[in-house]
């Protein structure tokens, strides 16, 4: 593992982003061209692998045959690895006919970081829904990710926004489901998985974590649910006996206060709503979604394809375009800063050859 | 009904607002204290209905007969009606042999305002394990004065603050029993509630509500949980067709960014964090805690007795106290102004003798 980390931190800060296609019917297009716009003339470098000929006309495009081209061609061009779709684009009119192409799309971006060839993957959005009429078996991107990095189970999502971040250990089921699924070898692997990418990632020497409770004020001592003492506590005093920094579990309803999120760098969270409700009741701008746990790093902005606004980037870039930016270029800001931060985790680690989580 | 409300709503934007004791050891006693030095130069009145002894060398105090003696006094000195503690108060010690004290000024502040005597019931923190050990047979405050009332199961609880404004389905329930206790009819009472108080109490013409989804993108048709579609949608088209303007089961995640808190005036949640997470998240002070379906107004402060910090009235007015009268000063203002708008509501009901929801 470590050497496998060390060879793909070579150079890593050099080596440029994948960006994937997305849905070429959603506003995955027009996004990646105004991002390309915004950071031409800057030391990000990011390649789509997309098919050239939605941008040709709008931006300047250039194709290339592998990313080592691609810092070359940045500042005057988009560089494409050319992924074709063989049905015609229509914005807002997804057709299953262009699945293929956006799962190839996925596969090469991974492939070309899991080679070191480029730094991180960060996805477009896809729609689950036309993917899944073309045969695609995954509930979503981030368990396609997983199984192409053979780590299927490991996926951990990470929502992250300048004022939190939060991790979850149960997604997209419904919150009956989460409270069924709620067992305490989940929480202590998200518990493990956060605190290593935020040390390798992210950079933090020394992460804080906080877990919340389940129940109103985190049980009162067990008048309101019992999570707390029979799954919740057991696992952050095991972790602490091995010298994680973990609070917890907190009452859910007060963690999230300016004076709480001083204290800590990430959140975990036991169902989706109790970490992207003040996710997003405080972001400013939508967050970005960092998948951890995988080998690579992977972000995607956090929202979906969005068909109903999606114009295609001619009339999106003639001012006509409603999609906001934001999310994908903090999408890939936030890939780079981590592909940097853990080639200098890889290099200060590689002597040793050992691997550690705490 | 509403020829008791329109008696009690004589000269009410007058009446003083009863202001209880709370449990003595608590902040209660520095709070009050405080909120009448905030006060009193001001066109708010209130009286307290606790043990004047606790506040005499702190602050000027005088104790008064009846209601109607508090708005001469206010302004020179707190108007008490005394409550006699039995034994003495410690700061931070709570004695449960003052807990028929504590209890006492609560029926006596119910019974008042009742009797049209005060304008409303504001509520200092009580400790339920203390009013336990006495005997105390219910959960807490909010159930106590329904029974007061003759109301038990009525009472709907709302958290207010400059931000927003959350309504709940539950409250101090494990999420486990939230979910198993979510039942149309509870909905549906706590929507109408919360419509009917909001035109009555907040003087708003046409209350816009939404309500919240249970599971993670409002179910997203049916794909993360069915109560949604089960549950919450017949309500919300039952209501509709009766002119109730509510929008929802909303995605519950990005229901309280600034853009969509623009659009209602309250959010119904259908489990305590899901309400007091934005809530909290939002306020820089704390809000203020309301509960409708009362035939009496009462709002309190959303905190506790604080022991851990209770220093007293002396010390804390002397410059140590650490808690902060801002939620306690909040409860106040809004409780007068809800006096003041239900007055004005039951003088222009009063004529036709009718009393609508919508």
């Amino acid at each position: 593992m470590s050497s496998k980390r060390s060879r793909a931190a070579e150079g890593a800060a050099d080596l440029p982003i994948a960006l994937t296609m997305g849905d070429p019917a959603g506003i995955g297009p027009e996004l990646t061209a105004r991002a390309w716009q915004h950071l031409h003339r800057g030391d990000r470098t990011f390649f789509w692998a997309g098919d050239a000929r939605l941008l040709q006309s709008v931006i300047p495009v250039q194709q290339i045959a592998s990313p080592a081209e691609a810092r070359e061609v940045f500042p005057h061009a988009l560089p494409v690895l050319q992924v074709s779709c063989p049905a015609p684009v229509q914005p807002g009119q997804p057709d299953s006919h262009n699945a293929p192409a956006v799962i190839s799309s996925i596969e090469q971006a991974v492939q070309l970081t899991r080679a070191g060839k480029a730094g991180a993957v960060v996805t477009n959005p896809i729609a689950k829904h036309v993917l899944a009429s073309a045969g695609f078996p995954h509930p979503g991107h981030t368990e396609f990710l997983a199984a192409l990095c053979g780590v299927e189970g490991q996926e951990v999502m990470m929502l992250a926004s300048p004022q939190l971040k939060v991790v979850l250990t149960s997604i997209h089921v419904s919150l009956r489901q989460a409270l069924e699924d709620l067992n305490a070898g989940q929480v202590e692997k998200v518990l493990k998985t956060a605190h290593a990418a935020l040390k390798r990632d992210f950079a933090i020497d020394h992460p804080r974590l906080v877990l919340a409770g389940l129940n109103p004020h985190a049980g009162e001592n067990g008048l309101m649910g019992l999570e707390e003492r029979t799954i919740l506590q057991p696992v952050v005093e095991k972790l602490r006996a091995q010298g994680l920094d973990i609070q917890g579990p907190l009452p859910p309803d007060t963690m999230f206060t300016t004076r709480w999120r001083s204290r800590y760098d990430a959140a975990i969270c036991l169902y989706h709503d109790q970490g992207l409700i003040p996710l997003k009741t405080l972001a400013m701008e939508e967050g970005v979604n960092v998948t951890l746990g995988l080998p690579i790093i992977r972000t995607s902005p956090d929202h979906g394809t969005a068909f109903d606004i999606a114009l295609g980037p001619r009339a999106a870039l003639a001012g006509e375009g409603k999609a906001d930016p934001g999310s994908l270029l903090a999408a890939l800001e936030m890939a780079a800063s981590m592909a940097a931060n853990r080639r200098v985790a890889a290099a200060s680690e590689a002597p040793e050859g050992k691997e550690s989580l705490v």
